[in-house]
């Protein structure tokens, strides 16, 4: 295992609420290496015992146990340094003896490249070392191309970690082990046996303070992209020979390769965009998303749905409906895997009608678990009584283990070497070719971004994407067959 | 619903444990008219009083609810008459008004001849009367046709009910809304996806008092012909176009016509007869099946396994390993369906061969309930310790469902006319055409009857049959595929 980690970022968001508690929990847990140090890196002007400080001020109230941050505090040396000046970059690092150092950008995008070339120039991404990158890398096609190039002038493939925190969670890990160690599900997972599927990313928050970075996504950039295409890669992939990198991933690219373009003729029957105005979330007024931030841009949208396809023999026919927006009624994401109804129903009680499809919910937010919905028999006292109904199966082994958060273990394999649950540079730019056939296509059909009201479920175009909506008791609204 | 009942055999030990008990419970629970009366019927000389007393006195005793039994005994009224006499039993029952009547006889197999001629000709047998038989019918196919045969001749098939009351459980009638009300279950319920069937009743118990019965019968003809082979009908029936009784017995028949009849060249591999010596059962000494009673009587098996095939499209190659005794380790009834590992196997851990296959078990004694098992992810803190684990998931909607006695259900549906799960006479002969077939070959080849120690599995030789004995920690001892 690597035992440096030069953490770029230092002082942001990202760093203090997930990063330095990942570390603290892992130090405590003794997974680290006992020699394991953390380089501190951002532009103010602290030094060690200012940063000290000021960490021990940050990190979220439930996170700062004195044994554990004394543990934390001690390892770490804080280097302020302009991010953006590679020349810079170099003697600032001059110190960093270890040359087996994980380089983590926990920055805004548009320091990835300088400080790789910091780093180049420092000789720290000399094999062995690891470069780990939160996304979004690029914006496009065009953008993350040049981005990939930048970094691959810099270090090898194999040695650039893009993170999707998504692919650390608990339940996705799940998700992999049910799919490949089951014979029941290898049996059905196939258009012969599923009639749809429904990813669903929902946010309560609203985009407050980001008008100016989220102006240059929009939602379909900012989470489809990345997340929601991750989560359909692992759902569509075929099973791969081995969980080796590249095998894994060369998996996922031959689904990003696969997902239909859309074009003029279908974008205005299988998307829907859509952008907040003033409501209610959680009983509290909101804001609409601000549009005078954006004056002079293309505008976007903060909420979006699409119905997509994938082109090949294992998903014909079968429409992936994903849907992710700001502001919408509850905070929630799950992938909905929806089988087909039995092909013959023979009980009275529920009529075919009403009887439900098996499912299998994996949810991430608010809580993560994975569960299997069968039908079930009540067993009423006589036969002519026999009523079935959905039984929820809870397929995790034991909720405690989702405790972990997603970077922790993201984290261990950065430092393990260990990059199967990071994104390769081809399925960036696979996703992004597909991403930016849907914005030629609004572009070229001038698709309109419908309003909504903040706390709803998006604009009401948008219902037919959603025939899952989770509903605030908890349970989940169903779409009715035939009904 | 017909509104009288005639329990012939009303001071039978089946009578006074399970079938009085149960008419109390669908009193209590209102699931019977108004007008309901029972007519108790035996050669015992009581008096309505005397019955009474006696009743109350040989309930178990947690069903001595005093409001309970007053309901039951106001409604019952007793009739001596000699059993085995057609011509005495009309008379005796003249005073029955009711033209809705259902006889029930809970009686030795032996006077159910002598009885339907009687109800005949009390003109008890008429459209829409019923009449209700315990096993078994006949002990060979011959004897098996003479009295349907002879039923026939007093009352239409559609009229006569053959319980079976395994079919009764709740478990059972899980099994079937599982199997029909589940596409993940009918895409996999196929030798494509299925490895094996295990049917295991085992008992503790001995043979102790009824050496002379059970010395015309042994485990084969006792459990085998109807119990287990009702299960092995349900687990491989192909999937019924409704739940009309006919249409579903019909899938059952086919099952039992497209078993492999046994000859001299298999029987020897397929087949292990035991009887059990003396040993110890729950710590206690016992004695060993007496052979005094059966001199001069073909020697019979307490123990019997059978590997048996069902030649048609969906079964080729599957294994149904069939197993019963008495005096054996454990009091469980269980059937196991083992899926085939998946096509591949991915995890490092567990290894593949010790990665469990998918099982679904139905459990019905000593507690009924039904499980699927699948491999579920430990999650460990980083991607490269991800560990699987098999997950037993209950599939019984609540526990407390299985505590209504399966005669209930079944009495139930003997009032209301319905006969999906009683046994037509097609049925009993099909089963005993293959139970023939097995004495016809063991008799052929000699087969030897092993000795076993009671309160161990049976002989050595059935280990091969018993892949998944239950231990007596309540896990269960799986077969490790390649280990």
């Amino acid at each position: 295992m690597h035992d440096t980690l030069l953490l770029f970022g230092a002082t942001g968001d990202l760093a203090a609420r997930q990063l330095f508690p990942s570390l603290m929990h892992l130090l405590r847990d003794q997974l680290l290496p006992p020699e394991f140090r953390i380089v501190a890196v951002a532009r103010q002007p602290h030094d060690n015992d200012a940063f000290h400080a000021w960490l021990a001020e940050h990190l979220p109230a439930d996170e700062r146990d004195p044994d554990s941050l004394a543990e934390l505090l001690r390892r770490i040396d804080y280097v302020h340094v302009d991010l953006s000046d590679p020349t810079a970059i170099a003697p600032a690092l001059a110190s960093v003896a270890s040359r087996r150092c994980v380089s983590y950008l926990a920055t805004p995008p548009y320091l990835f490249v300088p400080i790789a070339q910091g780093l180049k120039r420092a000789g720290l991404l000399e094999d062995p070392c690891r470069l780990v990158l939160e996304k979004p890398i690029g914006s496009d096609l065009e953008s993350a191309r040049a981005i990939n190039a930048a970094l691959g002038a810099c270090l090898t493939e194999d040695r650039i970690f893009r993170i999707d925190h998504y692919l650390g969670k608990a339940a996705v890990q799940n998700l992999l082990a049910l799919r490949f160690g089951n014979t029941l599900l290898e049996a059905v997972w196939h258009h012969r046996w599923i009639e749809s599927v429904d990813i669903l990313v929902a946010e309560t928050a609203g985009v407050d303070g980001r008008e100016s970075y989220y102006a240059d996504y929009g939602a379909l950039r900012d989470m489809v992209q990345n997340h929601v295409m991750q989560l359909l890669c692992l759902i569509a992939m075929e099973p791969p020979a081995s969980l080796d990198a590249d095998v894994l991933r060369d998996e996922k690219l031959k689904v990003l390769r696969a997902l239909r373009p859309y074009r003029a003729d279908n974008v205005s029957i299988d998307t829907v965009r859509g952008r907040y105005e003033a409501g209610l979330v959680d009983g509290a007024p909101v804001r609409g998303f601000s549009l005078q931030s954006v004056q002079g841009r293309e505008p976007v949208e903060t909420f979006v749905a699409l119905r997509a396809s994938i082109d090949n023999w294992r998903w014909a026919g079968v429409p992936f409906r994903l849907c992710t927006g700001k502001r919408l009624a509850e905070r929630v994401t799950q992938v909905v895997v929806t089988f087909r109804p039995t092909s013959h129903w023979l009980f009275e009680k529920p009529r075919r009608e009403r009887a439900m499809p098996n499912r299998l919910v994996l949810r991430l937010q608010p809580q993560e678990n994975v569960e299997l919905e069968l039908m079930s028999s009540l067993a009423g006292p006589e036969w002519g009584a026999l009523e079935l109904q959905s039984l929820p199966l809870d397929l995790s082994i034991e909720p405690a283990i989702t405790r972990r958060i997603a970077y922790e273990r993201l984290l261990l394999d950065a430092l393990n070497g260990n990059s199967t649950l990071f994104v390769r540079s081809d399925e960036v730019e696979a996703s992004w070719t597909w991403i930016d056939s849907i914005i030629a296509a609004w572009r070229e059909v001038e698709a309109p971004i419908l309003p909504y009201i903040a706390g709803s479920w998006g604009p009401a175009a948008a219902a037919a994407f959603l025939p899952q909506a989770p509903t605030r008791t908890g349970g989940v609204q169903r779409e009715r067959r035939g009904a």
